[in-house]
């Protein structure tokens, strides 16, 4: 990978640019909290997310048609309301809920590195998440992508070829042309079997103290670094890098 | 349409936001002013852009397959370089200048317009210009999108239903939840045929001094207006508009 080559970053979003744990934590207890209802709100984020990786593998190998994330999402709230004593939540509540998602906070970094990363770089996300799902949450915590690439546009989840081969395609780039930043091993890896570039930002609390994967970079990857200021700093430092032309 | 009702503006783009017009004969100018080859520059642009229609007629009829915006444009250069003296163009050179199309200006009140309009709406472009060139151009003329909706992701030019579809399904918003603002007639009409929400930016000089297509609004649409700042004024002047909820 010749970095200077570069000339779009995209983004796994989930764990990588927004922390979803603490934002789904609060939004439970404060729920909760009105209802004086007692709940974990740690297990109740792990688990709602736990959900999402079996479904998505249903759809993954043919069994079951596509649905976008927001739909997977909800059917996981529903079968774990009742573990947690929040079953009588209503519609319009778990509505609410669900969309919690789309409101997701930003790690204290990423708006910052983000912002530096936009003068050189096309920005995107390259998400599970729907389409819906990460412009609201753009828009939500203002993180400045150029644009929205989910994979309601190619109807595979990640990691699947299919993906990253949407994201070069639809940006008019060749493979080396465009860099995946992740938090997640398993994503870079199927990014570089791809031709694409790879940064890891490690986030090892994503999940919480008890994490386990993804506390450091597995392989080589062309960069590695603790937050995407780090990035932009290691960035910024290719003084041969070109402005972006258009 | 209750104006209330609207979450998202989706914008067509060339004509309505960009003066694709006046970037082209700037570009075309200097080309053949550095061959000494005199060039009508206005009409150079007026051809190019009047071949893209039936091009993209033939895909919409099924006559041939899909393919994106940027390529009809690349096929018209060939076909209209001969006719203003510059054949000899270089492969590079012609690629460079079919570029131009992601470089284009923005009218003198776009960008200050959607900035404001930015506060309270999801903000897209809805054109027929391939998703590299809208991302492109946003980049180039600092067009704030929340998301970049291109007929790539559907594969049909609009005016075909499909293409309003797409935006309001991929935006997870109901049809009217999204008004189209479009400085052409016949674009609002098949957007208000899907339930859209229309809204007419008066762009008289878009074809130059000789325009005699859209120079007003020819129905009734929701918003008639001569600016995207005055959409902005018309639309704040709404009070009673909640903050957009995510």
């Amino acid at each position: 990978m010749t970095r200077n080559r570069i000339k779009a970053l995209v983004f796994d979003t989930y764990g990588t640019v927004v922390d979803w744990r603490s934002s789904i934590m609060a939004e439970v207890a404060a729920l909760a909290g009105a209802r004086d209802v007692t709940v974990d709100a740690e297990a109740f984020a792990l688990a709602w997310r736990a959900g999402y990786k079996p479904k998505m593998d249903q759809i993954r190998r043919g069994a079951r048609p596509w649905a976008d994330n927001d739909v997977l999402q909800r059917e996981r709230l529903d079968e774990i309301l009742p573990d947690f004593g929040l079953d009588s939540l209503s519609e319009a509540e778990r509505a609410n809920l669900s969309r919690a998602w789309h409101r997701l906070a930003p790690w204290p970094d990423s708006v910052a590195g983000l912002t530096r990363l936009k003068r050189k770089y096309v920005l995107a996300p390259l998400s599970n998440g729907s389409f819906a799902c990460l412009t609201n949450m753009a828009k939500h915590a203002g993180l400045p992508w150029d644009a929205i690439l989910s994979v309601d546009l190619c109807r595979h989840f990640k990691p699947d070829p299919e993906t990253y081969r949407m994201a070069y395609g639809l940006l008019g780039l060749a493979p080396g042309e465009v860099m995946l930043v992740a938090a997640h091993n398993y994503d870079l890896r199927s990014a570089r079997a791809e031709g694409l570039g790879t940064a890891f930002v490690a986030r090892p609390t994503e999940y919480g103290a008890a994490q386990r994967e993804d506390l450091e970079a597995e392989e080589d990857w062309d960069i590695v670094v603790p937050s995407l200021e780090a990035l932009a700093d290691q960035l910024e430092r290719d003084d041969s890098k070109p402005t972006l032309q258009i």
